[in-house]
């Protein structure tokens, strides 16, 4: 078995990335969309249950879009942000323990290598490579024993800005008919028609792309949001009746 | 270096999985509140603001938080059963190399090993003592090579079920004030105060319990609600004027 040759080390490396990246736009888009989708739909055809005009309906969609993109796409960013802090500060606490108490340091390695059923002589040559390499050894530290990948300092502001615009663009959908029928109840059945379409269609993609069944997800999509809106229906016509 | 005990094993991953269960629940908690605190108060000081009366922001704003609620709640519930069937089909296909191709999986646990400086000579025992134990090599791959955690069967709903009532405790907050205040000019400014304070707190919280700096998350939350209202007020006046 001879060892990985360093510059496919290095591509393989790329690789990994690039697909990782693609998969949390992927994630994001995703994620914006199925909200997007869902509940500026709900709540417009909440609305006209309710019996509001397409231009009060159209003022409160909005607004909810606006708020909405902004709770996630800011509150996504800050929180990435923090997740960043988080895993610098676990790194120099790690490096400190690797520095100040090494003993310890290699029995957590031995440790997590003993859980798969490795014996001591065998997992020994191991931790002595790691103890030998600090750089080396605090990486396997961070993946093996906490778990925690070096996050990318553009993917926050990035996964924010996906989150928003992929919930404006959600959200628009189901207001789009509002804009042009002023009459409620008669805006309500467009936004119906072309919000379970784009339900079953973006569905359908997103079981696509995450490797789930296509048709199942799409339907699954669908009730999630004919249930948001049958629920947000209910709860206008409670609040006014 | 003696092996580590097997009832202290034992031990220490239920501990491990307590604490992991704990720390989801936190998460969901926050990924409720977060939301919820925002985008009905945002929504309805928007609807305020573009004049409508208490009893229509009352009604969109119930509305919203149970489209909100069922979006999120069901959403995730059906994200975390499709990711535990994401697990289910890599587990087999895993185990299924490993049963088929168990030298290139053998060179893949040598490839991880190598990348951390760890020399053919020094990883050779490891995987050789993995290739003896189908299980451990199983758990081993899983780990290591894909970073997939078995997700516990009830979390799904247990993930749901928070994130659903904490959106809806968090937009009862802002909402309150208009279900005791018909003139909305009025309730805006109650909802105005508990909302920026219930921000404030829970803000606090949650950098306490995330171990970042409560002062500076509490001020981050507040500032995420303040400008979700800002641009739903803005959105509101530009759709209605």
């Amino acid at each position: 078995m001879g060892s990985v040759d360093e510059s496919d080390k290095y591509l393989l490396n790329r690789h990994t990335e690039n697909h990782f990246t693609a998969g949390e736009i992927v994630r994001d888009i995703i994620i914006g969309v199925s909200d997007g989708l869902t509940v500026p739909f709900a709540l417009a055809a909440g609305l006209s249950g309710a019996n509001a005009s397409s231009s009060i309906i159209l003022t409160a969609g909005i607004a909810e879009v606006a708020a909405g993109a902004i709770s996630m796409g800011l509150g996504g960013y800050l929180a990435a942000k923090s997740e960043a802090d988080h895993y610098d500060r676990e790194l120099r606490r790690e490096q400190e323990e690797i520095d100040t108490i090494p003993d310890t340091e290699a029995a957590e390695v031995a440790e997590i290598l003993a859980e798969y059923g490795v014996e001591p002589h065998e997992y020994g040559p191991v931790v002595n490579a790691l103890r030998k390499n600090p750089q080396a050894w605090l990486d396997f530290m961070m993946k093996f024993e906490l778990g925690l990948e070096k996050p990318d300092p553009k993917r926050a502001l990035q996964s924010a800005l996906t989150i928003a615009i992929a919930y404006i663009l959600g959200g628009l959908v189901p207001l789009l008919p509002y804009m042009f029928i002023p009459v409620a109840q008669k805006a309500v059945v467009g936004s119906v028609i072309v919000t379970i379409l784009a339900l079953l269609i973006f569905g359908f993609a997103k079981g696509y792309f995450t490797g789930n069944k296509p048709v199942w997800s799409a339907l699954q999509t669908a009730l999630i949001g004919a249930v948001a809106s049958a629920a947000a229906f209910g709860m206008a016509k409670a609040v006014q009746g």
